[in-house]
């Protein structure tokens, strides 16, 4: 069996004065998983890009990130549990306020999820002009919308302005009838949901009422070959955020949802740990995301990082009885820039069939220096077989 | 000149206590190549795949392995001299013994080269429904056999089920009429094959008679630009084993047969030393193969990998007089796993125009310090060209 430990935006750079989180972090365990194994630099997508979330972990799971990738909305539209069929438009959705045509608040006042998800049920099926959709609540103002017709087309435009002001009308960004026609479906939509939700008894005793939708990340979803087909490896997913498992039930892996796993500095890293024991006894292949480490660099938080890659380190332990480990991050997300870079990410492998290197820490500037070199996120998944000692001859 | 030395299979890992063959091997004179040299390490295809010894030497010599590889049949068709058009469909061939439609033997008790040679005369041509059929015995049990005519396909099944028991029709891979055609043709040479073989004098004698021909590894042969075309440098190879000599003479190098260079243990490895002495006179670039190392591995026999390596560092002393001199494999083959495995392999480059590194050993760990970093097969071939001074500035 293997585990991949994916640290969200783990990677980091020196600033301030400061070490990276990782060189400053007190991690016995991984850098004990490195004198096992042997490090490198890992560019998920390629020298000097920086990485969605979407894209680099469909990257690091084998998947060509220029030809498979959906688009956002189908990916979080699987992450909170909808169906999706080939041809389905989907999209991120949030409950926001919206009075005489203005944007108010774009998550109506960070609305609680017990309300937002009464509120929902009020818009969980609409059908316009032969064209079915369907929304469904997620967490506090989040979730996900599906358009399920003929003729749909995902090149049109946000609704979602992503700043308070005049909410725009959806348009087609390319002169097709197929673009034509989902930007009018989605614009009487959304007037049809603005109606509802005005209506709606809870609403009425709101101060920023939850009272429009607002879609981004169009995408058009699409059959890819499953990654047990791809590779061999029947794989599971154990994750907090929605996206991840969206980008794990898109390649057909199964997810194992955990109580407590949240995706946030709160989640139950103890019950991740003992989900994964579990998993690691029915798959070949686990995949395990933990998602703070990237918002605490996008906070800017230094000491927030480095503290969760302690707690990370305590409550995981990389102990596992596996064929082979291997941790890195989808990215760097430097805490001193705040968002996602092209810095490379370090990387561990660590398991009998690996050759070892003499480096002893997990860090980004000892990374430079271990057996492993440069690789690309797409390697990841290859390399991962061979130290399995399962990969097939190609060629003969 | 440049001299590249395949040592098939080299590469390997730390097991049961032992450093790998390469670190355990007395081998001054490849040490002392790298130390005027730079080392590195090779993934053949791409990191952690396991290449074929087919793919992993088209790799090597600059050809891509995913459009421009024809198959196993075509290249072994090749290597044993046969001549082949674009668009023959050929195959690896061996002798078996067959009794009531059951595969005895799937090597006809391993028949001795000279009596094979004489019954193969027996079935060297057979038409069928307008296609040619030719067969060429090379060694022992072993032999090819090439498809000639319109409208083939090599999209049709084994005969050789790779191991004991019922013989199988061959059968279409795909719905297409010359999938169909071939496969129906195949049937009917087999036939016709076993009619003629169970009649042979030699068989009436044999325990267990020769009396089928067992098929494999179906390619359509097509022809690619040549090495010289490409490259600008005149090639020839010098090998043993027939693969190799199919790869060269599939891209058009020159193939120098060498008296005692068998392809295994027993070979004479001063006979290719001298080889490449002359050769260097006469080519460009010379392509010296060395099987055995390939050989022990699969046999699990680590000492006898250690003593093979030691007696090509003394036989062949890598001391020519040469532009550069490389030397690595075309993938590792670790003993303690006995197949062929997707870890990278070490190379070293050596030269007047190579910029040297502190590295003073060659092998896997060493490498991993190496001046020349990570790079891929097909990266080989240009290295080779730069270091020889004869590379052409790519645009102006």
């Amino acid at each position: 069996m293997a585990l991949l430990v994916i640290l969200d935006g783990v990677g980091d750079i020196r600033a301030r004065g400061k070490g990276t989180p990782l060189e400053e972090a007190k991690k016995p365990n991984l850098d004990g998983l490195v004198e096992n194994g042997a490090v490198g630099l890992m560019s998920t997508l390629g020298r000097g890009l920086a990485p969605g979330s979407d894209t680099g972990h469909l990257a690091i799971l084998g998947y060509d990130w220029k030809n498979e990738y959906p688009g956002r909305g189908p990916l979080e539209a699987l992450g909170v549990g909808m169906e999706l069929k080939e041809g389905d438009v989907a999209f991120r959705a949030n409950f926001a306020t919206v009075i005489k045509n203005q944007i108010v608040d774009r998550r109506a006042g960070r609305i609680e999820t017990e309300e937002a998800k009464k509120i929902a049920k009020a818009v969980e099926k609409i059908k316009i002009d032969g064209v079915e959709i369907l929304f469904k609540h997620s967490t506090e103002h989040r979730g996900a919308v599906v358009l399920r017709g003929k003729g749909l087309s995902a090149k049109i435009k946000d609704t979602d302005p992503h700043k308070i002001g005049e909410l725009h009308a959806c348009e087609p960004l390319e002169k097709t009838k197929e673009a034509k026609k989902t930007a009018e479906v989605v614009n009487k939509w959304t007037k049809k949901v603005m109606e509802i939700l005005s209506q709606h008894e809870i609403n009425k005793k709101r101060k920023l009422p939850a009272n429009a939708l607002l879609l981004r990340g169009a995408g058009m979803h699409k059959n890819v070959e499953s990654f047990e087909k791809r590779f061999g490896m029947k794989g599971a997913c154990i994750a907090g955020g929605a996206l991840y498992k969206g980008v794990a039930k898109y390649i057909g892996m199964d997810v194992i949802n955990v109580k407590g796993a949240t995706g946030d500095r709160n989640t139950d890293l103890e019950a991740k740990r003992r989900a994964v024991e579990n998993a690691l006894k029915k798959y070949d292949f686990v995949f395990l995301h933990i998602k703070a480490t990237d918002s605490f660099s996008h906070d800017g938080d230094f000491e927030g990082k480095k503290g969760f890659i302690e707690k990370i380190d305590s409550a995981i332990r990389f102990d596992f009885e596996t064929d082979v480990i291997v941790v890195t991050g989808d990215h760097s997300t430097p805490w001193s820039l705040k968002r996602h870079s092209g810095h490379e990410v370090p990387i561990i492998f660590s398991g009998e069939l690996v050759r070892k290197d003499d480096v002893k820490r997990f860090d980004e500037y000892s990374a430079m220096r271990g057996g492993i070199g440069h690789i690309k996120g797409k390697d990841i998944i290859n390399m991962i077989k061979n130290y399995m000692g399962k990969n097939e001859v190609v060629g003969s």
